[in-house]
């Protein structure tokens, strides 16, 4: 078990009826409130009404960024970064799911740093001094909501990059599972999808004896097992939709790869490389690979980790370890298949043009992945048997 | 899954070698320390030399409290106080097991406070603004660590009493596994018993749908049932002792009851009266009662979860609910005595002279527990059936 330091300072409130809660929180970080946000679903819903009326009656001055869309661009974050400077906003709300949360960090990161915003994703810049956020959460996938990392894409060079800083998570979250109600099935699946695949990342590392990070993180995806179908099946049912949000938020705060490796983030950067190129949902590419990958990985020395989760999440009965492991994987296939998502990426009408490229990329930075290392040709190889 | 807040902002230095980052955490608060601990053991392992060459080191002023004993006693508290005030000192580092810790969190309350510390153990007082406390853990049992709780006892009034607040949450503890190495068998058992006692009183409410919460705790209960004999047959196992000592501490931080009542510490309370007369290892009257708790308070309405834990804890294969719980709690008695805690109150000379005193005075407050409510006769019952 690796030594590992757990500052975790996230306020979260869970639960109904939350949502006024945010408010001392707003006012002992900052005054003036950059309140930002995606389409039109959370006026849609009451949301932005309720937001804004809390403002309000609290006195607390704020400034609106709409239109922040999934896989969020460096133009929304430019945007809201000159209001911030234009209007001294100092405190960021960020109402919506992973994608305006990701924003807003790199917003937050962004107004205090004299160069360009695109600089972090880069690596150009260091993150410092950022400005507070705070999040009301609509939907239960990402983990951005009690972490520090955040993922931006940018259409002029078809980029999607990962930032990141401890002092970009959020000082608190509003959890409120009706918020999630409305979500519909293709968002609520791949939102599922996109916590398994979470959990998968962290968990398939090369380390034994983190026994308490492992349990737990099974126990998240069995949760998922649980409660993704019945979401789908049942919007509004809170069980499902409140475990779903926790087992979410736990997904990625950190806390599960204490005493490990920080997890094989292989298959999440290979699916970052499709989506720069067709903006696909990010759970829904992931459905696609993560079957693929784990196929391609397995071999005599990880086959203990996959035996592992096939018999603890997946009550597989087999004693031999590759049968065990293959009939986790398709175990794996076949839930994500429950959960309304693609299984190839003919699917999603994406055919082999771009694969070499996009293997390319993924591999831009060196070799992926912490399980097996995985080069350029060896993700075009997965890519390929995702077609 | 009712609503809860998550603030758990103790920060966790886990691992070898961290004791040196706990120097940044004290001066952020405070300058003058109240070094806190037990008998000789941390001077024989090096740990009272290594701490205080620290302190020395980075020039921090500090006075010794040592000599607080197991079932720590207000007169040690208040001993400490006298100390803190004498000497002006502003943070207090409890180095030791949670005996240690729990002392020095009724002192960090009573400093500020004008009368008597024992006024908070009987509800005459409220905690208001307390020293800041560090801890470096050395027995990984009680969670004191990284929670709000103390428990003091009172040799006067033979009372032993609980006290807790959120401001005396540690602000950081060092989880050093190798400090828990020279822990005797005794000890090391009913620590072990301590950890799954805390995951039993959090686990048995009658509440339905905290899926995560749940299946966390059943992570965690499988990890005592792993590694407690293992840390009992080889004392220096780095990683059977990390893995105690992370669910110990996890165990009791709160987060295994969110979205659910705060448990069912009717068999806590009960052995607080027994230790509180007989001077009893905790851990050692928990694994006498449990058991006995369990067959006393199982009935039909509850059956399901005595029979969830069985099953996704120790293993249960049967599918009759009753059998299964049954089955469980047989379980849970083999499993305390293959860490060499005693079964019965006689195993620790204990007759059933005090009885009804003991069950009077757990239920001075009103009824016991959560999951079946206990009265003083039932709690008599329970310690008879444990003589």
């Amino acid at each position: 078990m690796r030594s590992f330091t757990y500052d975790i300072a996230t306020k979260i409130l869970f639960g109904k009826d939350k949502l006024s809660e945010m408010l001392p929180e707003i006012k002992a970080h900052g005054k003036r409130v950059l309140l930002a946000y995606g389409g039109g679903s959370i006026k849609k819903m009451g949301l932005h009404g309720a937001v804004t009326a809390l403002l309000q009656k609290e006195g607390i001055f704020f400034k609106e960024l709409s239109g922040i869309q999934p896989n969020p661009r460096i133009t929304s974050v430019r945007e809201g970064i000159a209001l911030c400077r234009e209007h001294q906003l100092d405190f960021i709300l960020a109402v919506g799911g992973g994608s305006v949360i990701d924003a807003c960090k790199a917003i937050a990161a962004g107004v205090p740093y004299k160069g360009d915003a695109w600089d972090f994703m880069i690596g150009k810049a260091q993150v410092q001094e950022p400005l507070p956020l705070g999040c009301v959460l609509t939907l239960a996938a990402t983990g951005s909501e009690m972490n520090g990392s955040s993922v931006i894409s940018n259409d002029e060079t078809q980029d999607k990059r990962p930032m990141g800083h401890p002092s970009l998570r959020p000082v608190f979250s509003v959890l409120d599972p009706t918020y999630t109600f409305s979500v519909n099935k293709w968002q609520t699946g791949a939102g599922a999808t996109d916590i398994m695949s979470h959990l998968f990342e962290l968990y398939f590392t090369p380390d034994k004896g983190a026994y308490v990070s492992d349990a737990m993180t099974e126990a998240l995806m069995r949760t998922c097992l649980v409660y993704g179908p019945k979401a789908l099946e049942k919007p509004d049912d809170y069980e499902a939709r409140a475990n779903l949000m926790w087992a979410g938020t736990m997904a990625l705060n950190g806390m599960m790869s204490f005493g490990k490796l920080p997890g094989d983030w292989a298959t999440h950067m290979i699916e970052h490389e499709v989506s720069a190129i067709y903006d696909l949902t990010h759970g829904a590419g992931l459905a696609i690979l993560f079957p693929n990958w784990m196929s391609y990985v397995l071999d005599e020395e990880n086959v203990w980790r996959f035996a592992q989760m096939a018999r603890n999440v997946w009550s597989v009965k087999a004693d031999d370890d590759f049968e065990a492991a293959r009939e986790g994987i398709a175990a794996v296939r076949q839930f994500f298949t429950s959960l309304g998502m693609p299984a190839r990426l003919a699917d999603v009408e994406i055919d082999g043009s771009h694969l070499d490229t996009m293997a390319r990329k993924a591999c831009v930075y060196g070799k992926l992945g912490a399980l097996k290392r995985l080069a350029a040709t060896d993700v075009e190889e997965i890519l390929k048997r995702s077609l």
